[in-house]
């Protein structure tokens, strides 16, 4: 039996049966996490780093999902961290899901450069202290540039991907540009972007990148990606997403 | 009364009365042109460059839909240029609404730097020879890359317009991390852009981008143009557009 901690709750995810522990008082995972699992793509025997993984939402998710052959998981804070390590027992994925407490920005030192063929991110948004209240809380971590920035992520993923390796972000679309720009002075090539539209009238909320390292340029723009056909109604496509 | 050549037939548009010459069989107007009419903002008496005017509809255009106090057009083809001016008469925009025949390439030495508070264009889409059958065709020259190229395009832009002045492009979403690259190689900061997608469901086809000179970076994706609601039935937007 894995032991609860304070304000820690078991939430059901929609597949296989697995669960996650999360703290009701500090972080838990968002659509972003889900959305980007399902726009990932992983191939047969496969490996995967996910660079900030939190509670462990996206490697846990993967696990199910594809047929990857090892999904590790890095996270700075060793609260989040122990969480998803207790997640990965409890769903008996310990054979495929690695959590690695550890800094991002030493993601090449950790693991060796060119070991991956795939790397996943959901990374803070936020510039640095842009409306902080709180550094210290894990939440503000999260989502804060605090511990690491734009530009670590995609150079540490650059150096831990092989060639012809494939990284897969989430992301707000005010910093598109910026990204673009990151990716392109890593040899990372932007190659299918999905734009996530609350509704289909409304700006997206959200992006979805697949980057290629050391391709050449051309990319596609995919169909829109519409969250809600109605106030609290989700489309099928996002109903899909979450296994229901 | 202004002659028309062989082949060549007069237009309505769906302002102010307004025609436009074009030559049946060769490079006529399409639908980025007006939608990038649309998305261009033109203030009280800003002064407004089109590099590559084709037959002259986007500054037609801007005349007939904003206070902008002149438009001028630059074309390298001779026929198109001669097309352009003739329109321009017969609309009575001669006023507001310059021709120039000249090479875009040449743009800032023509004009002179810093002159324009808005910079429009249309440019080729396809790299150079891509899929080309006839490199002299009118038709050929607006769509490939063949007298100028992405950079040269967006280095003039960057070199006409004054500090702060805005850069309306069209474009097709493949090329769009090239863009953005390019974009910031020269100072011209991304800010807006709309993705154009046929059908709710279906891919982006064309791209809307304002950039701003010399600005700090953070942009905005604003809500998908959509065009079609059923096949040959537009949207309420796209008929708006048009002026219907």
């Amino acid at each position: 039996m894995i032991p609860l901690l304070e304000n820690e709750r078991l939430d059901e995810l929609q597949r296989n049966h697995y669960k996650i522990i999360q703290n009701q008082k500090k972080f838990r995972f968002g659509m972003d996490a889900v959305l980007l699992s399902g726009f990932t793509i992983v191939k047969k025997n496969e490996i995967v780093l996910d660079l900030g993984t939190g509670t462990g939402i996206i490697p846990i998710l993967l696990e199910a999902k594809t047929e990857g052959k090892l999904f590790f998981g890095l996270e700075i804070q060793q609260e989040s961290a122990d969480m998803a390590k207790r997640s990965v027992q409890i769903n008996k994925q310990e054979e495929k899901v690695k959590i690695v407490e550890g800094d991002l920005k030493q993601a090449s030192n950790i693991f060796g450069k060119e070991m991956f063929d795939v790397v996943v991110t959901n990374p803070p948004y936020m510039k640095q202290f842009h409306g902080l209240q709180n550094p210290n809380h894990a939440k503000s971590i999260a989502r804060h540039e605090i511990f690491c920035n734009l530009e670590d992520v995609i150079r540490e993923s650059a150096s831990v991907l092989k060639n012809n390796g494939r990284l897969y972000m989430v992301h707000r679309p005010f910093r598109f540009a910026e990204i673009i720009q990151e990716l392109k002075k890593y040899r990372l090539e932007p190659k299918r972007v999905r734009f996530v539209y609350p509704y289909v009238d409304r700006e997206p909320n959200m992006v979805l990148i697949e980057a290629m390292k050391n391709r050449n340029c051309g990319m596609k723009i995919e169909a829109p990606l519409i969250v809600y056909r109605a106030p609290n109604l989700y489309t099928k496509e996002i109903l899909d997403l979450y296994g229901y």
